[in-house]
């Protein structure tokens, strides 16, 4: 691993080889300043390579002169040795007094990656519910006259599969490819059940999707189910966000046929569209593995609702089992399955057993917090002993909904932030290092928690208006992340207080979840021997500022893991192995479910999250610590 | 049973209380005239009683002479007691001095009633596949608020059903009928499987239907699957008849998808017309039993037919299961099922299956001669230790098909045939004693056994041109059975030497299968124990005349029995009980079936039984007495 010294700093920070210099020094808190993200368009972030060399780095924005003095643009630079880097005056927010000590850091130590957790999947080895079994069957004679169906089925028993089940559907269709193909064909099985036929050996061509179904995001996983392999990966916005932002308004559309049959094909659209985007040729597609949350999944099979939000909250069905593709609605091959992960309850459901699927959580010893945060916030403290698990109404902010400015972890979304603390000014960078065009989930975590540390908020939320950056729009402060000119929209990108309060209480609803839960089985915090995160801010999540903003409890980092998207992680498991499909079951069976809405301390604990990073800051120790620091 | 003594003939008829009186001088081989069929219109079989009296027999036909001298008109008198009836002068066609000693016989000693059959039907335990459970459920509570569909699980294992299952599409349906019901709800299910939630105690009704679907003819019956009680019947004829009279040229017809669907929305038709004769409200059928032949089934389920006639011969499927009824086109429920009869082989299908396990061959000592004479003629040879079965193209003479003036056994069909041996005219007795519109299967071979018998026709099938009864028409000779002017079609009721030859391949067909089956377990006749004979004739079999014709094998009376429409009643048993649905399977796999166009032998035995009764008397040993006695 490279090391980049920055001066006048004196801060070392170590880097994986390849690494963004721009973004080495957002990771190391070293200053400076840029206003495209990193599109590498400002021009702002020149600094010199003192000793050693970057990859890149040239810009036209930088003079003859620049480049004879070893000037770069940190955002087009990578690192790939060891260096030197000046960070000159003019490039620098802050001027501070090169420190007597050296700090070392290592750039990622806090920040976790999603795609570092697939190492750690449980393998199980059963394959997947789907298989494809390739024949040469003995053709009928006047000797041996037994019908199609039964010829197929001893072929199928000769093969192992003892009580072999074949429909009429699949015998009707099949009736003249038997002779055309002189018997020679592929059946695909699932369990005993032959759902399809071939003509020839087309056993090496078995596609399955994994989806996660979000009530915001849609997420999908092209997979070859012979192998395990993914072949591509898509996510879109879930179409149904045009009725609604939450599971609750989604119910109150859905309260007649109507709306419950518009919301179903929103949806469906939403999931054809990923399909059509991960394959050329969907209908192909023979096994897919949804997750979702209980309302999505209702609405998805059309079931209706309303009842979720009745007292006593009960849904219509848990375990779902295999459904026939047939009459789904869903893009794929007719004669495809669709498996669809059980649910606990009204409020946690298909999503969350994936999730704790996905980490092993019910097969571990250590005590163990999993937090979901998607547009609900669900969350289990458990092992393998005992799994307890509660949701909360989070909304859409940690995916970007409900903010002005922003939008899921695509090319162009702010992912991570610093704001200078002398000067106050932010400095951003982007996914794809795209021009901003709006503001993720970890970039919403990132700008609040700096903010906060910089001054720039009160623990009320409130923005200091004698903050240079802090602007006015209809007599409201918004703080400006990313000035119009240097933006891809065109327009400011900002935070303003009405955003802020979103956050806020969607953080404060999910520390109040974690606080109830470890109440309601006698713990506290100390208990907990692991963290792990799931969600859709990005492909990133900054533990630190996760925590300086009071969402995270105060524990230490190494007790954290960010997981990714648990959903589709647990969807994909199911896809590819029975044995993850039966675990989910019983997983959905071991959690027990408790409604917050009926626990009297939950609504205090969210009262005092309320505020950054929360009414009791014994409780964050380290953000107090850090913050009196600067 | 009350007796009639006929004079001059001397001949005392034993007869059922109520037996027409007509009808018993017609059994009786006492000829009488009348021109009408029993339909009461032409006056002419104008009888005396002169001891006891009969119920009816009056007519603005008789004079107050006659009605003072104690004259009725036989067809339209019942015999409730013993009585003597003198035949006058007149109304006799044969004027025959009386014999010395008196002829003494029972009526029906020697017709076969179907309606007699059913009381020899096997009786199997188990109840139907389809039952429903009457549930009061515990409705959800936030203390216990598992699922709707794992609730009414629950519920259901409470009430011994080990492994409830229920699909997604029934929930979705009654997630609001849950609530409405207050919980208290009606279960159908079969086996384990849920497959209708209805609000309330509907426990009390639950309707099936047995159908047979016979290449010419369809017949239905709704029954009370509480008590297995008949609610209704219908027959009518298979509108496929339009595309073919047999099943060859049917699945010459479904050579295409476009073929193959007209037949499939012909038989549609006729099956939920059928429905409708038998329930006005045909939706409520939730669970209906099929047997039919093979090419029938196929056709039903859309499952192309050509492999039927091409070598190996080899069918689709033998075990069909049981088939949802959401997709099949039948007009029942759509949650309903349906159980189709298995098949043998191509040419041996689930209705011979339904008449093995309705005439219980498979579970009795006695060797047995099964016999189906549909527009196919199939038969079955064997007890319960074996059971060998054939089949051969028998056309539709049995049903009236291919016979001018065929039709089959309704309302005005005639069904019994008498020819005068002196004048060798005929009297006809029909169906409901309708004016005669049209000759039944019965009426047939009653017909031609008693033409040759009186010599209008030779044992090669001419006509006698010198009989006065036999007339011309475009130079080809034809008996009239009804003088246009007392038939109910304003037309002459006929048969031809065309129609004459279709029914003695027809008959040649039967017994020469009959004879092959024997050869090919090295059998001979006289080891047969008894003879059932299935099919759609009529409503009686008269043994003396079908074995008068060669149609039957000559054997002792008592070893036959008539057992009516035995696909049908195997239908019924299948609807009835799961015991008798898998003795039915059961019986399809102990079936072994002879491909009789592969044996050289069928051939020769078919050429010889060309003539009537057959090229060899002695055969027919009973007929040529008989014959011979006139």
């Amino acid at each position: 691993m490279p090391k980049v010294l920055f001066l006048p700093d004196n801060v070392e920070i170590q880097v994986d080889e390849g690494e963004n210099l721009f973004r080495a020094a957002l990771g190391g808190q070293v200053h400076l300043y840029a206003a495209c993200g990193g599109a590498g368009t400002c021009g702002k972030c020149r600094v010199r390579i003192d000793s050693g060399e970057v990859v890149g780095g040239k810009s036209p924005k930088l003079t003859q002169q620049d480049r004879d003095d070893g000037y770069v643009l940190a955002c087009l630079s990578k690192v790939t040795e060891d260096i030197v880097v000046t960070i000159p005056e003019e490039t620098s927010l802050t001027h501070i007094k090169p420190p007597e000590g050296k700090r070392v850091e290592v750039l990622n130590s806090k920040v976790l990656k999603g795609s570092d957790f697939e190492e750690s999947l449980p393998v199980f080895e059963e394959p997947p519910a789907v298989r494809k079994i390739y024949l040469e069957v003995t053709p009928p004679s006047l000797e041996e006259p037994t019908a199609d169906k039964e010829r197929l089925e001893r072929a199928l028993v000769e093969q192992g599969i003892e009580t072999p089940s074949i429909s009429l559907g699949v015998i009707r269709e099949s009736v003249h490819l038997f002779r055309e193909s002189d018997w020679k064909l592929t059946v695909t099985i699932i369990g005993q059940r032959v759902i399809q036929i071939e003509p020839g050996d087309t056993s090496s061509s078995l596609l399955g999707v994994a989806m996660d179904i979000g009530t915001t995001t849609c997420a999908a996983e092209l997979i070859d189910l012979n192998d395990g392999r993914i072949i591509a990966r898509a996510t879109a916005y879930n179409a149904q966000i045009a009725f609604g932002d939450d599971v609750i308004t989604r119910i109150v559309h859905a309260r007649d046929d109507k709306g419950l049959s518009e919301l179903r094909e929103a949806v469906l659209k939403t999931i054809n569209e990923l399909l059509s985007e991960v394959s050329s040729d969907h209908s192909a597609i023979i096994y897919l593995s949804l997750a979702g949350n209980t309302t999505m999944t209702q609405l998805l099979l059309g079931i209706p609702p309303k009842y979720i939000r009745e007292e006593p909250y009960v849904p219509s069905i848990t375990d779902y089992g295999l459904v026939s593709a047939v009459d789904s609605g869903i893009a794929m091959s007719p004669k495809g399955l669709i498996a669809i992960a059980p649910c606990v309850a009204s409020y946690v459901g298909g999503d969350i057993v994936a999730g704790v699927l996905a980490t092993s959580v019910a097969d571990r010893e250590p005590l163990t917090l999993f937090v979901d945060m998607g547009t609900n916030g669900e969350m289990v403290l458990g092992n393998r002993e005992w799994m307890m698990t509660c949701a909360c109404s989070a909304g859409p902010a940690f995916e970007g909904g409900g903010i002005r400015n922003g939008m899921r972890a695509a090319k162009g979304a702010i992912e991570l932030v610093r704001v200078d603390p002398m000067s106050r000014r932010p400095t951003v960078f982007t996914v794809g290092q795209g021009k901003p065009i709006g503001i993720c989930g970890s970039g919403i975590i990132n700008a609040i928690s700096e903010m906060y540390m910089a001054g720039v908020l009160g623990p009320d939320g409130k923005l200091d208006r004698s903050v240079e950056a802090v602007t006015e729009r209809d007599g409201a402060p918004e703080y400006v992340l990313v000035d119009a000119m240097e933006s891809g929209t065109g327009k400011d990108i900002v935070l303003d207080e009405n955003d802020i309060d979103n956050f806020i209480r969607a953080k404060g609803a999910i520390f109040a979840g974690v606080t109830s839960l470890l109440d309601n089985v006698g713990l506290t915090l100390d208990a907990i021997d692991q963290v792990l995160i799931a969600g859709g801010f990005g492909h990133y999540l900054d533990i630190e500022k996760a925590v300086g903003v009071g969402l995270l409890p105060d524990l230490p980092l190494e007790k954290f893991r960010y997981v990714g998207n648990g959903s589709l992680l647990g969807a994909r498991l199911a896809l590819q192995s029975e044995g993850a499909r039966s675990k989910a079951k019983e997983i959905a069976r071991k959690l027990t479910y408790i409604e917050l809405s009926h626990v009297p301390s939950y609504m205090d604990h969210y009262m005092s999250a309320l505020f950054i990073p929360h009414t009791d800051e014994s409780l964050f120790p380290s953000v107090a610590k850090r913050k009196s620091a600067r």
